[in-house]
C-alpha cells in the first residue's frame, strides 16, 4: 500500500482551522513524515497517527510552516521513551538550530536522532521494497521535493485459498512478502498457490513550495500521485510568482505536462476561507485535481 | 481590571486536548503573553485573542513547552503586518535560537522585536499604571516568575451621572483614567462627579515550573492571584522533587505560607486524564485553590 494522509493544508498562517503542512506517508507498514509545521504532533494525536511507528521524517526547506512543530515532536518522542533510531533528511542548517534548543534545554536525547542533510538530488532512502529520492524545487531559499517509489509492492492475498490450506492468520504478513508456508508436518505450500501477482509499483511526488518552473513536470514525470503546491487562485498570479509560488492553474499545468495520473493540490493562502474555486480553476486544465483535506488519507 | 486567560494547562506533552503553557494576562487595555508553547497561536484564533494588542511577551524558560510556539507567533504577526515594537522578556539564549531560525528562512521581521535578556530579580516593565517584575524560581535550568502590579487601577464610571452631564460614550475611557471632561461652551465637568474612587489595585504572581521551595512564599506574599504549578499529585512527590517539579500539596502550602487570596494551579502531567483529584488533595491545606481550565478567564 502507498497512500498519504494530510496533516495540515494552509501556508504560513494557520487559519479557519486548518494547519501549516504536514503529511504521512504510508509505504506498506512503514509511516514517513513529510514536513512538520508547528502543531503536527497535535494533528497527529487527532488522527491517531503512532508517532512510534515514523523512523523517517522529510524536511522540505526552512521556512517556519514546514518545521517549527519538529522539535515539539522530536523531544516528545524522547519524553515517550522512544528507543528505536529516527532518520531526519533536512537541509543542513537545521541541525544547528536542533542543537542549540537541547542545548540550552540541557536536554539529550534518549534515542539517536540520525541527521541526514540534503545536498544533491536522487535517492536518500531505499530498502529492498521501496525508495525514496529527493529532487531541487524553485523556492525563495533552498527547497526540496521527494518522490516515493514501490519498488516491489506486497503480493495480494486469497484468503479464501490460505484458509484451505490451514495457514495462521499470523503468517498472512510473511505471505504477502512472497515466501512460501511449511505446515508441521513438513509439506510445503507455495507461496502462488495463495497469494496472487503484486499490484503494479506506484508513486508519489511531494513537490513543496515552488515557484511556477516547467522543470518539477519533468522530475515528477508520471508519478502516480503527485502533490503540488497552489497557494493563491489564478487572479494573483503576479504575487505567486514574487513570492515563489504557484496558482491553481499552473499547478494543474505541470501535473498535466509531466503526465501524472491524479494530483493533490494544497499549502492554500489564509486569506481563503472556502476552498471551492481552487478545483473549478484546476479541472478544467488537469481533471483529475482533488484539493488536499485535512484527516483524509489519499490511497495512490 | 487584571485577569487572566489559560491557552495551555498541561506539561511537556499534549495531552487529552489539553496544551502546552501559555496565558494571557489583561491589565486595563493591554493584553501580556506570558510563555508559548507550541500550538499558541492556534489556541489565540480558538478564544480570540488579537495578536494584535500584544505589546509584551514573558518567557520563564527554555524548555521546549514554553516556548517551542513562539517563533511561530512572531513570523505570523510579521506576516499580518505588524508594525508596532513587541517586547520580549526571555532567558539571553532565547535570542540566539531565534535569530538563526530567522537568518535561515531568509526573514527580517517588519517591526521591531526588542529583546530583554531576564538577568536579575526586580522590574521589568514600568508604567503609570502597572508593573511587571520577575524572581527566579527553582527548575532544572534558569527559569522566571513574574508578578503583574496595578499602582493606579482604573476608577469606576457611573454611566447615569455621566449620561447627565452629557458626556459622549467616546470619552468614558478618558473618564476611567481620571481626566476632567470640558464642554463645548468651556464648563468643567470634574472628574469626581462621574467615577468613583478606583479600586485597591490588585497583583497576580506566575511561579512558572519549580520544585518545592519556600523562598516562592516570600517571593509572592499577599499576591491576590498566585499561579503555581502542580504537575504531578502527592503520591509521585519524589518524581516531583527528582524532576524540579511541585504536587499539588506542594503547591497549597506555598500558597497557604505565602498568604495569597486565590491559587490557580496548572503544568499538568500528561499521565493525568482526570484531573479532580489536585483540587481534592490542594484544597484541604490551601481552601482557595483552583484548576486552570483552558478557554476560562480568571479575574483577579
Amino acid at each position: 500500500m502507498l497512500a498519504v494522509t494530510i496533516l495540515g493544508n494552509n501556508s504560513a498562517i494557520p487559519a479557519f482551522d486548518r494547519h501549516p503542512t504536514s503529511q504521512v506517508i504510508t509505504m506498506d507498514d512503514q509511516l514517513f513524515l513529510m514536513d512538520c509545521g508547528e502543531g503536527t504532533q497535535m494533528q497527529m494525536s487527532k488522527y491517531k497517527i503512532r508517532r512510534s511507528r515514523i523512523n523517517h521524517i522529510f524536511i522540505s526547506h526552512l521556512h517556519g510552516d514546514h518545521y517549527f512543530g519538529l522539535i515539539g515532536l522530536i523531544t516528545s518522542m524522547g519524553l515517550l521513551g522512544r528507543n528505536q533510531e529516527l532518520n531526519l533528511y533536512a537541509p543542513a542548517a537545521l541541525k544547528e538550530i536542533f542543537d542549540l534548543q537541547l542545548k540550552v534545554a540541557d536536554t539529550q536525547l534518549a534515542f539517536s536522532l540520525k541527521f541526514h542533510p540534503l545536498q544533491q538530488e536522487g535517492l536518500v532512502v531505499k530498502s529492498s521494497r521501496f525508495e525514496v529520492s529527493c529532487f531541487r524545487v524553485f523556492h525563495r531559499i533552498e527547497c526540496w521535493g521527494f518522490i516515493f517509489r514501490q519498488i516491489k509492492p506486497l503480493r495480494k492475498l486469497n484468503p479464501v485459498k490460505a484458509h484451505e490450506y490451514e495457514i495462521p492468520a499470523s503468517f498472512f504478513d510473511r505471505l504477502k512478502w512472497g515466501e512460501d508456508y511449511h505446515t508441521r508436518s513438513g509439506e510445503v505450500i507455495e507461496n502462488a498457490w495463495v497469494t496472487e501477482e503484486a499490484p503494479k509499483p506506484k508513486s508519489y511526488a511531494y513537490s513543496a513550495d515552488t515557484a511556477y518552473n516547467l522543470e518539477i513536470a519533468s522530475k515528477v514525470k508520471a508519478v502516480d500521485l503527485l502533490y503540488h503546491e497552489a497557494t493563491y487562485l489564478k487572479d494573483l498570479e503576479e504575487r505567486a510568482n514574487k513570492r515563489f509560488h504557484c496558482t491553481s492553474v499552473q499547478a494543474a499545468d505541470i501535473a498535466r505536462q509531466a503526465g501524472v495520473h491524479n494530483m493533490l493540490i494544497g499549502h492554500f493562502s489564509s486569506k481563503y476561507e472556502k476552498l471551492d474555486d481552487f478545483e473549478r480553476e484546476a479541472q478544467p486544465i488537469f481533471p483529475n485535481t482533488e484539493i488536499a483535506v485535512e484527516g483524509v488519507t489519499y490511497l495512490v
